[in-house]
């Protein structure tokens, strides 16, 4: 290029350039780097790489642009027009070539690396660039003279017309190579996927002829108790459709631990519910395909997250190891594999499915999608994330170094072990609030949005009755009846007596507090008991002692903020998870929900091949402590006992609540010494 | 390493170093690049490493060996000798150290790389370094401090002790990782499967502590009419077990295009014959695993060469394309995949498949197995290699330019189209002799020693009986009866009068000549027709034009020499194929037989993994000559109709034999005229 040349700028990037007159714009995109999608290679197919001109004086640019500054609209974009449409002022930029000095502005849509805004509240973009990407091809004929084969001339094409070195086939696409090249008259589209470690591409799959579908990816975040998935789309990073399931292993053991333990104890128990978890992705994936009403051959790739436990069986891997110390794994790296090693049948039989890394034994690819999602690694302040499930795995750190554990808090937080509990479900009371003068509570069942005190709330939960708590509704009775004076700092329910409420009821040598009592009319009696409150204390010690131990690794006495993930982070109270003392003392605004943060960090992984690399560097340098071997746990958990917890004190609590000086603890009566709870819960 | 250090002399290689006293003759091998092997790594375990320490004086080398120049037998080499038996004299390399100047022999079976002298005749060496080796390894146990998977710890441990980088496992490997590492004291032995393409290293088997186990690998021949396989020993080269079945795919079709019509013809026709020929190799495998009395588990690998039609339907590709121009292979490349996708059930699961490359949509991975065994790009003079099938393969080079062509003889060659035609079997003619005078025929027939002529032949062959002719057994008869005069230059068969022998009878316009008749006693009649010898015409004419094309192309009229490979070019007797005009004139002693090449160039490629890389090179190289499309291919086809061919002097043959100038012709009668054959028959 030359001075005389005419100069082409593009926006928004600012990249600019000489160009020789009768240039392309999308040749000078791709020779500047602008980020300039297509499909199809330049040959007014595809229409990915429309661009708007823009005419007039641009002192900024120092450049006036004539209306004659791009060849004339032609033949080929009038024709798409026709077609399929076209928005006014746009051209094609394969079509459009450079007459003198020109400013294009490259729309988001015609971007391949278009930001995706992230739905949740940190608002972070996810950039698109999959694994899986199509490529329009024009593959050489065969010629007797060169008797190569259709795939190695096709991965010629690869490599002349996209710059793609190392092409392979598995061999259903071989199986369909030679007719689909014929069918498309030597045009075809491929899906290839590239490996982020070996930067290999594979044909996941082939279309005879220029192909716009569109093609998936799912988003798996594979839990213990519930499976969810988002169908998004490959190219802009759109969710489809989100759905989810239940874990169908749940009928051999509520909680990991005594999964590991029906692994253990039953021959091919471990396969068993290797092909539960398996059959129920598959179905999901069939079910999801369905309601997007695309074919599940356009599912071309899958990531995967979930805890260890679920990461071995899912693989077909014997969890045993799991289930003791050292707690070792079978693999810590990324897994990447085929859709048919997981007998997953409802999607392209060549989709690759990408599991993210293990941190530990007890801290899964689950938590490295959290950590995918929240960079503690990149955050300029101490972060504590807590994903709480049946584990809480948590993470602390800032830009340089991140801890990250295990804690078992055993299944309290879900509601499970509680006299009253179960599962967050229409009729479970998720909410409470109680006057801490007359010690009446009020509180809202899920499904409904009144309060129990207000206008027409009988007849709102008429369908579904009021049926328990839910493991966000027992934290808050729990934190709730702490503030109403209705149990002391130990832990202990007083009596009616001590209380000053009749809903305090004598339950054998200890007390129960009524919250709704149905009985009268055959309903349900809903109370918290002595029992509940020491389950809820031993959850919020193991959590509070995991992120105590993290802190005194990492030399702090504070953390900035607390993120909460997790499906139970996103319904807890802040406020009463603070006053419980599961997390440690923290200005009220800085804790916040992250949501399913490893759903979206699996969403990330599929959007986004470098996160990939990325995270497996991340999670190579997370440093790992163990609780079940540090002392220090110990001793954090058992001082944790106390609500809140009795170690601290509490200047950003203090500034939300004052909590009554009551103690009810009248000496001799076993259940009022917590020392006798101390003993550690089996994990899972 | 200092002057005064011991001097360290392996023999047979020469190599010398000096080394610092206590230093293990294994690690002196090892910086020296000697070929010792090792399974264990130097622990004392595997006895791989067994050397000959030699004393006294070796003028040669310029040391005298004194009997304290190493470290005293130790405890670790009494207890293998006792319980495994070692060779008086022998040292474990990695126990005995190195005291003063030493000589250290390596015998043949502790080299890693030795040699194996292949039975053919040309008693080239294959230097065993096949894809699998078996690594012994100590692996780190698992730490709660450092969490790393089993899979990594695994991989880290062969990186520092084996210095192989990239490893990676299966998932039924990771299924049974952890079992087997704690089953085997976190030692274990791995098979290692190393990719020529990437270098990547994949774990295909695994076995607790250390395991001493032989491991195989499959070289099968898979031809159109019969698949050969041979067990090979990965460790040393021998063929444990050489087994055959007849391919069940004949019953689709005798011959390869009849193969590609019912694939045409038939929908899920292509399919049907895949799964034939996959279960035809499963059950050879299966068969072969017990009679070598091995679990087939051990068989860890398969090389498998085969035409392209098979190499296609092998691969569930339907064959269609290669049935027509311009006979597009779908791939050309090598292809390696797992045992499980091909449904090979009796090897190990993780077996790896390789296929060698195609050279054209004619000329196949048999012609490349050809090429490798027999390496025409290496000669020094100009060679001709025929390979006679359905199709004849040619190949035509020296060192600097090779060609190749197919050509497309029928199945004549091999008894098939013949009136009195059979597949070589017992009880089948396969050598012929006419006395020239009286006409009067002698032979022999598979499975008896005894000429027709000889004492106790009709005892010897009353179980079998006398049958048929095999494909040599044609070719013999129709180059005798040429000697003979029994048939004219131009294929006619003389009458009875003109040839003087009763044997020349009438059959409609035209004669045959019968060489046995046992009509009177109920059995058969076996005579070659005229329709016989126009068969024999038509596919040698074929077999020399493509010769003759390649000699064009290479611009000679003569080739130093003629290899036949194959099974029929094992059995043909070259005086007679030179009278015949199969091949161009050559010195006698010039025509040489190479055996089942394919399948030697099979077992080279499974007995070192370096082969794979120079034959796809080679291949590429290969100029292909396409005989479908070459005029002057139908020009030689014509031109070498008569016996031997006519356009050409026979200086060679004529050394060796007196042809008579005999003319039946007799004008007019239809079949005398050669033209009316000159149809192209279809490939196949």
């Amino acid at each position: 290029m030359s001075s005389t040349d005419p100069l082409v700028i593009f926006t928004p990037s600012g990249k600019r350039g000489r160009f020789p007159r009768g240039t392309p714009i999308l040749t000078a995109a791709r020779q500047l780097g602008v980020d300039l999608d297509s499909v199809c290679g330049g040959r007014g197919i595809c229409s990915k790489c429309q661009v708007t001109p823009m005419f007039g004086e641009f002192p900024k640019h120092g450049v006036i642009v004539t209306p004659d500054a791009l060849s004339p609209w032609n033949a080929v974009e009038q024709r798409y027009k026709d077609k399929r449409g076209m928005k006014e002022g746009r051209r094609l930029g394969c079509q459009a070539r450079v007459q003198g000095d020109v400013v294009i502005d490259v729309p988001p849509e015609s971007q391949v690396h278009r930001q995706v805004v992230r739905k949740e509240a940190t608002a972070r973009v996810i950039t698109m660039d999959p694994a899986t990407h199509l490529h329009f091809v024009e593959v050489a004929e065969p010629d007797m003279h060169e008797p190569s084969g259709d795939l190695e001339r096709l991965a010629a094409a690869l490599r002349d017309q996209w710059g793609i070195e190392t092409v392979t086939a598995p061999p259903s696409i071989l199986r369909r190579l030679q007719p689909v090249l014929r069918k498309g008259g030597w045009q075809v589209t491929v899906a290839l996927n590239r490996d982020h470690h070996d930067h290999a591409a594979r044909i996941t799959e082939i279309w005879p002829g220029y192909a716009d579908h569109r093609i998936y990816g799912l988003a798996i975040d594979l839990g213990s108790t519930t499976i969810a998935a988002h169908l998004t789309d490959l190219r802009n990073g759109e969710v489809k459709v989100a759905a989810g399931v239940m874990n169908p292993q749940i009928r051999f053991g509520e909680d990991l631990m005594s999964r590991v333990s029906y692994a253990m104890m039953n021959p091919g128990g471990a396969a068993e519910m290797t092909a539960a978890v398996r059959d129920a992705l598959d179905e999901l994936a069939r079910s999801i395909a369905r309601q997007a009403g695309i074919a599940p051959e356009l599912i071309l790739e899958a990531v995967i997250v979930c805890n260890p436990v679920m990461h071995h069986l899912l693989l077909g891997i014997d969890p045993v190891e799991l289930g003791q110390a050292p707690f070792a794994l079978a693999t810590s790296d990324s897994v990447t594999l085929g859709a048919r090693d997981l007998d997953l049948a409802a999607m392209n039989e060549n989709a690759r499915i990408y599991l993210l890394p293990c941190i530990a034994g007890h801290v899964g690819a689950d938590a490295a999608a959290v950590a995918l999602a929240e960079e503690p690694h990149n955050s300029d302040d101490l972060v504590l994330i807590v994903d709480v499930g049946t584990n809480a795995e948590l993470q602390l750190g800032r830009r340089g170094r991140v801890l990250a554990c295990s804690s078992p808090t055993g299944p309290a937080f879900e509601g499970a072990q509680i006299s009253s509990g179960q599962r967050a479900a229409p009729g479970a009371i998720e909410r409470i609030e109680i006057d801490p003068v007359t010690k009446e509570p009020r509180f809202r069942v899920i499904g409904c949005d009144l309060w129990s005190d207000e206008d027409g709330f009988a007849e709102a939960v008429a369908t579904t009755g009021i049926t328990g708590i839910c493991g966000s509704g027992i934290i808050e009775a729990v934190a709730e009846m702490r503030i109403a004076g209705i149990i002391d700092a130990s832990g202990l329910i007083g009596s009616a007596e001590q209380t000053g409420t009749p809903r305090c009821v004598a339950e054998g040598r200890t007390h129960a507090y009524v919250i709704h009592d149905a009985t009268a009319t055959g309903g349900p009696r809903i109370a918290v008991s002595q029992g509940d409150i020491r389950a809820i204390q031993l959850a919020k010690s193991a959590l509070y002692a995991g992120a105590r131990l993290l802190m005194d690794e990492m030399g702090v006495d504070r953390v900035d903020r607390v993120v909460l993930a997790g499906a139970f982070g996103a319904h807890i109270s802040t406020r009463h998870a603070l006053v419980l003392g599961m997390i440690p003392d923290c200005p009220l605004d800085k804790v916040t929900s992250a949501g399913n943060a490893a759903g979206t960090g699996a969403r990330i992984a599929l959007c986004n091949i470098g996160a990939r690399a990325g995270i497996e560097r991340v999670v190579r340098e997370i440093t790992k402590v163990e609780t079940a071997i540090e002392p220090r746990f110990q001793e954090h958990f058992v001082a944790a006992n106390a609500i809140p917890h009795a170690t601290d004190p509490f200047p950003e609590l203090a500034k939300i609540v004052t909590l009554p000086d009551v103690s009810f603890n009248t000496g001799g009566r076993g259940d009022g010494d917590p020392g006798r709870r101390r003993r550690r819960r089996s994990r899972g």
